[in-house]
């Protein structure tokens, strides 16, 4: 039996489920279940002690493309194969997500809007395309096609990961030593990167100060790659240009903290790449009807690399 | 002889241009010059009398693509040939100004940004790339670059134009009943036409009130072509979703103009493809030699089309 679990529209994912597993059996909450008949469960974030309740658990699919809140579950046993979205349509959305950013640094945007609200008519420096470089770190499904459009769109592109990549039409480099030198000469950093504990605080104060002065950051990864003190002196000391922000270490951003007034920060709340129901009602059906026919599937999370 | 004049920077187009064009008689303002010599003119905005000056002249390059403020102009001569810049690096910016405001309207991040200024963290509801209907109204040069470009990004885009167009991979209508019918069927609408007898106020009350509830305007092509006063009215009672704006019927538009203080209004000081000295250079240096040898060479305005 499947089991779907989300913060809201449970009847709507049930609804498509059962349109997509027509002779599946499938249950969401809050409708009662017989917990040990249920092999399947399909959950965005699972309450704490929810796993523990299917002492028949197999298969668990997150309906997000990070899985960092999933790893250190004790509820979750270690023989249950856990599956994360991939792309489903957020691809799409990064690329879109990371083109403004860049296009709004490059183009200097925020500049004529503060020339706006003194009604100043004044041309600003901005960049070529090709004067602008890129280094998109990590290169999975998300980071491949954002860094894939950049480059088709004229910037020059350089990816990084921790292990070696070969990705068609953009260079990439690999390792903690090539990351320093990379950052080096880095004009926009777009980290992509998952949360995981060799990720974890990445971009420290040393490293930040590696990048050259005026070079600005996005990061639609995880809020725990940065430092975010280090990064606001940064800003305020006026060596990087700006960051766009869509995740943090403690989301939501809380109220009082000094980032949501800082000027040379563009702050959004963990909408860079959203679960899209359709395309992730197909992904995940697909999978369970593969696993059916005893195939292997895409997705399935190596919980020790922790993605 | 070939002269040089542009309100800036002249002694830098000299030396560029120089360079280019070895074995040519080339002097730039404000260097005294023989007017009767003058046969070739390099101008940004000539000045009035500008022409009048030199008696042989037979061409008169732009250092822009849009050529309106020479038409009726009385001191250049219908014999004179006039040319205007035809990319040269302007279609990349404009493929970077008009996406910027696509990705703002369609990820509403003005929205995040007001919310931002309210320490808010709340999902705004976006719209699928594949869900925007843009319409590009122009396709010229740079029309036509920026609907391919959009459209390889997943946009679905129609070019208008007042005659007739075959463009690769864009569908396009042409006429005036067409516009009528692409202006209800539009969710941005991308304005890059020149400035003609013919385009001014081509958007106007009645035609602006044939677009959407929610659609939204980018006019980076000439202030004349959209009533502003009717436009202004769409933003204030909430039928439109926001403006980005590079030109204006007067420019620089007025300090105390409402439009500076509208909240649905984003305004640039007309940079949305500012001309590039290198490429310009290339490009006027490449038509003056293919003029020595008798050729003909794009870029000459029809002045009875007004393009």
């Amino acid at each position: 039996m499947i089991y779907i679990h989300t913060p809201s529209d449970n009847a709507l994912w049930l609804d498509l489920f059962g349109k997509a597993l027509p002779d599946a059996v499938i249950t969401a909450h809050p409708h009662a279940v017989d917990d040990t008949a249920v092999t399947t469960l399909i959950t965005w974030r699972a309450p704490e002690g929810l796993f523990a309740r299917f002492p028949n658990l197999q298969h668990v699919f997150a309906l997000g493309a990070g899985i960092d809140r999933f790893l250190d579950r004790p509820d979750l046993p270690a023989h249950v194969n856990l599956y994360r979205l991939t792309d489903a349509g957020m691809a799409q959305q990064m690329i879109e997500y990371v083109l403004f950013g860049v296009l709004r640094f490059q183009r200097n945007m925020d500049g004529y809007l503060r020339q706006q609200q003194q009604a100043l008519w004044q041309g600003l420096p901005q960049r070529a395309a090709a004067e602008m470089r890129i280094s998109v770190l990590g290169m999975g499904e998300l980071g491949t096609q954002v860094a894939q459009a950049l480059g088709r769109l004229g910037y020059p592109v350089t990816g990084w990961s921790r292990s070696a990549k070969v990705v068609e039409n953009v260079p990439c480099v690999h390792g903690l030593p090539a990351l320093d030198e990379l950052l080096r000469q880095t004009d926009v950093l777009v980290c992509l990167l998952p949360a995981t504990p060799q990720t974890r605080q990445l971009l420290n104060e040393a490293r930040l100060t590696l990048l050259p002065a005026g070079a600005a950051i996005i990061n639609a990864g995880r809020g725990d790659l940065i430092d975010l003190d280090a990064l606001l002196a940064l800003l305020d000391s006026g060596q990087l240009q700006g960051a766009q922000l869509d995740v943090f270490p403690a989301e939501p951003l809380p109220t009082g903290h000094r980032a949501w007034t800082h000027p040379a920060l563009f702050i959004t709340p963990h909408v860079a790449a959203n679960t899209l129901i359709g395309p992730s009602v197909a992904q995940i059906a697909a999978r369970i009807k593969a696993l059916q026919r005893g195939e292997t599937v895409d997705g399935l999370v190596d919980r020790a690399r922790a993605y």
